[in-house]
């Protein structure tokens, strides 16, 4: 094991920036270019990169998880989202990078802007998805310019230490957690290309690969990715294009006959051999390359969804039983955390790290904790408001008592993958923080009862959860819910909670977050963050519609020094209450000592 | 006047279609054609449309206001929506048309499956949007066929005794109505199209030519629409494409010297002068003649949504003002009907005509009555369940003691648009009919009451007028608002208060229904409408955002014998109470006699 599985080291240098910009530019001049685009993606699109693929890191000092740096011969600009802002003006080297807004500004504007007539602008067609590039595409031609796709990428040319691509070992995942055989996952999904008279489907997700063989590999962090391509085809064979190092004799037996491993070269061949033939491929999730070599080699494009993502968010019986379980253990771990913190914090020693490396200590002792499924947020007061924050030794601040502590953080057990903030008072809490914290908890609660029909979106329920906060004229600035794998990514989609949120209707089996919160810059942050399961609900006695609702599978307790009973409705009572009889019983078996079960007993009372 | 404004003769016949589909496909046959597409459109994609443009019910015989004939050579079939599912069988010849879904069949999957290989199918360019167009000519090419626009359209050549098109007068909106010239609205309009570097915006739906220019007409019934082109170009002046005959002094004095009134014949040489010009066009609401014409001549067709449209939705404080009034008149004439339908219905004679003729009668006593909005909805018991009932001498049934009578009507005036819906029991309604009330009621409230932030568009509010339904396992099969004009039409967008609701944010100003119901097909139907103009509310202590919420402009009792009051929260019958208090005070002037007023007191008792 990799243990610790977070670091607080700062990861980026913006003294290097000026260095590495400068043989960007000379290596662009060489090849004739006006310009280069470098995003932060890797050919998969996935939300961890590895090394290799922190290109927009190491030219600008940048490490967000979102982000595109466009390089012009003059001058540069790197655009990031609203969580970024700070971060991006920290990190990178302003003198060379106009720090820009990614929704708001947007790089499509400042592409018209500033580039020259007639420019060349290039970028890298493993990087950008179709649908990506075809937006592009709009802007350089407005400004009179030209996108081009680069054969090979400018920016490896110069990035003299680049590390090789992850070579981590694939291990098949056992049948009794992934519940259905790959055999029978691919012959559904072929019997649906069939209907559609495709011949093939391109996946180029790894979650997707990773679900439909029934494997898991270890190549980006906190993420159990095989990072490789397939090719589904029609008569429910599939074509894996991963490195021979990632295999291995057992693999290779659990992958059986229809599933044929070829190198990773092989795969633009054989795009180029399903000439004539109908091949489905997402623009929304796969590279630019993809569908320009598709077409050139003569095959029709069906552009659809990948055919993975619907069924792979609808979880089985057996990954619903594993992820429960998962949710248990990783209770039990975080509500010893929380029993301790409640001991040690009003002492007003612990830090943020400190509080990290606890709760990963906790979660290891379980004995079966693969990863963190993502860099824990650990906030103190202040810190707490900056909603994707992340601890290094050089911001790790000291917990104080009369702050609110925000903690979210997740596991990787084979079983599931775990997602949940809690926040809780150091000391005694100001009425504003309980009215606030209260707000945040009925809109929470308001979303984990509600009852809709089958067809409904995300979407349609976003609201649901801010609308206390809406009567009191506040808002919080994230979306209320992410999909989540199983041992697979923390944030999964087709299906949202969130205004954005796609046409994707909820389906039974979908694992959502339901994750309102409440952030005052400069002061304090509240997130309540619990994991949810789309289920039918109990019948309805009268009802007319095919119903669906919530099943809560996250259990540690909600802090009750801040909630302000006499604003929560009975109904919104009676939820907490039984949610925390639940947790006592899932978690108390955890509780060693006399002291830890005194509090859980405490922390659960019925109110 | 033309009173009454609505009839109840059946506007169809069925007998006629087998000797008209006949006649068409002979035309057709004659251009060399293979089949050819009839929707229910004019030129402008407008609700109400000539009688010249009901090719698809003199093709038919369907009336509703949505729908689609596609008729080859061998077969036909009509395409509708929901609503008109059974009105379609009763009306059409279903031995010569096939009657399909809209939203689920499609006419895209029944071209893909029955359109010959090598076909040409035909449509009328004006009668399609570009949007509809791009999307259908992909099923056409599927099928291997050819999607071809013909230059006339070969059903006026069959329809021997087609009508002329509308020739009403076109009048001055007074300004003060308005509110804001027309040389205003045009210069900010202009404003925009230069920033865009657009030379001109073709204008195509006539709520915006009227809008823009503030006049209005009577070319269609239930609407003031003059119906004509326009182009606004980037230096404010516009032309006006309109037969001269709806032209008069008066109003071309009102349009002044940059809005130049041009034959409707000069409208396509116009669009050919735009040759190596930038013009707006919308694909989702303008002709798919006025693109093609547009490329043929060489223009660059920006494709933006129409610029009259989200000005023309935010009303200013003049036509608030103005709606203000409408809706306390027109509140007056509902309350003086339902005090006299109170009295007169458990008698069990009334007829739902009878309602219709009273209803009109009360509003035309107001002196300033213009038109009905639409055609009374008006059903008793199951025909309430008929979302969108319209009574014929047909179908005319008695309203009989343990109904419910539902009735939606509206009126036009001057000063504003209206649109009501109330529903009422007749003798003692059964637990279950309060029941359903009571949860449409709440969700009415819960509507009413919710405040959002700036920005928030109507499909996030949605389900808070769905969810007390969705408790109980039910639900309404319609959007629960639409946008209203100011003496223009009764839907308008571009917003919506709907789960389909596109982007478009909810501003200050824009004036929606709020409209949830309940229907038990076969027994009765519940709907509360009223209509609500979005406002910023008073300020909130300690509010960190911009909010907006809904202010109710809609005047009439909602009946409390159906509901169940222990239902409601104290924040739920607060509203209700200040609701009956305010329409009380607006609305007790009109009631003339004792008895009047003694059931005005009653109905809008606190309770």
């Amino acid at each position: 094991m990799n243990m610790p599985f977070q670091t607080f080291d700062e990861q980026s240098d913006a003294s290097q920036c000026a260095a590495r910009l400068a043989a960007l530019r000379t290596e662009l001049a060489a090849r004739g270019l006006d310009g280069f685009l470098v995003p932060r993606a890797d050919e998969h699109q996935g939300e961890y990169v590895p090394k290799r693929a922190e290109r927009l890191a190491w030219l600008t000092g940048f490490t967000g998880s979102a982000g595109l740096a466009a390089v012009l011969l003059e001058k540069a600009a790197i655009f990031v989202d609203g969580r970024y802002t700070l971060q991006v003006r920290n990190q990178t080297d302003t003198s060379l990078f106009e720090t820009l807004d990614s929704v708001n500004d947007g790089p499509a504007n400042w592409i018209e802007a500033n580039l020259p007539q007639g420019a060349k602008l290039g970028y890298d067609p493993w990087l950008h998805t179709q649908g990506a590039v075809e937006r592009l595409r709009i802007s350089v031609e407005r400004a009179g310019g030209q996108l081009v796709a680069t054969a090979s990428n400018p920016l490896d040319a110069v990035w003299t230490d680049q590390p090789d691509p992850p070579r981590a070992r694939a291990v098949p995942h056992p049948i009794e957690l992934a519940g259905e055989t790959s055999a029978a996952k691919r012959a559904r999904l072929a019997e649906d290309l069939k209907k559609r008279n495709a011949d093939a489907a391109i996946l180029t997700m790894p979650d997707s690969v990773c679900w439909l063989l029934n494997i898991r590999g270890a190549d980006v962090p906190h993420t159990p990715f095989v990072l490789a391509f397939a090719i589904l085809n029609a008569d429910a064979s599939v074509e894996l294009f991963m490195d021979a190092k990632k295999s291995s004799p057992e693999l290779l037996a659990h992958l059986g006959n229809d599933v044929h491993v070829r190198a990773p070269t092989d795969f633009e061949p054989a795009l180029d051999a399903l000439k004539g033939k109908t091949a489905v491929a997402d623009p929304v999730w796969a590279a630019a390359a993809i569908f320009q070599r598709l077409e050139q080699a003569g095959a029709k494009v069906l552009r659809a969804a990948d055919p993975c993502q619907l069924p792979k968010a609808c979880k089985n019986e057996a990954e619903l039983a594993g992820t429960r379980r998962a949710h248990i253990r990783d209770g039990q771990a975080l509500t010893r955390f929380l029993a301790w913190f409640a001991r040690e914090a009003p002492k007003g020693t612990l830090t943020e790290i400190d509080t990290v490396e606890k709760l990963e200590s906790f979660r290891a002792a379980t004995g079966v904790l693969k990863d963190v499924s993502f860099d824990s947020i650990s906030g103190a007061g202040p810190h707490g408001a900056v909603v994707h924050y992340r601890v290094t030794r050089k911001t790790n601040r000291r917990i104080e008592p009369g702050q609110l502590f925000l903690i979210d953080s997740g596991a990787q057990f084979q079983d599931g993958t775990t997602d949940v903030t809690r926040t809780v008072a150091v000391g005694e809490p100001t009425a504003e923080m309980r009215d606030r914290f209260t707000r945040v908890l009925k809109g929470h609660i308001q979303l984990a009862l509600a009852r809709f029909p089958e067809g409904t979106t995300g979407a349609q329920l976003d609201a649901f959860a801010r609308r206390p906060l809406w009567d009191a004229g506040l808002d919080y600035g994230h979306g209320t819910g992410h999909g989540v794998g199983s041992y697979l990514s923390v944030h999964e989609g087709p299906q949202s909670i969130s205004s954005r949120g796609v046409g994707q209707a909820l389906k039974p089996g979908m694992i959502c977050s339901n994750e309102p919160g409440y952030y005052k810059t400069g002061e304090y942050g509240i997130r309540i963050e619990n994991l949810v399961v789309v289920r039918a609900p109990a019948e309805i006695a009268g009802g007319e519609k095919g119903m669906l609702g919530f099943e809560t599978i996250t259990m540690a307790p909600i802090d009750l020094d801040l909630v302000e009973s006499s604003m929560l409705t009975r109904e919104e009572r009676d939820w907490l209450n039984a949610y925390h009889a639940q947790v006592r019983a899932a978690v108390a078996p955890a509780m060693a000592d006399d002291i830890d079960r005194a509090w859980l007993t405490q922390a659960t009372r019925a109110i």
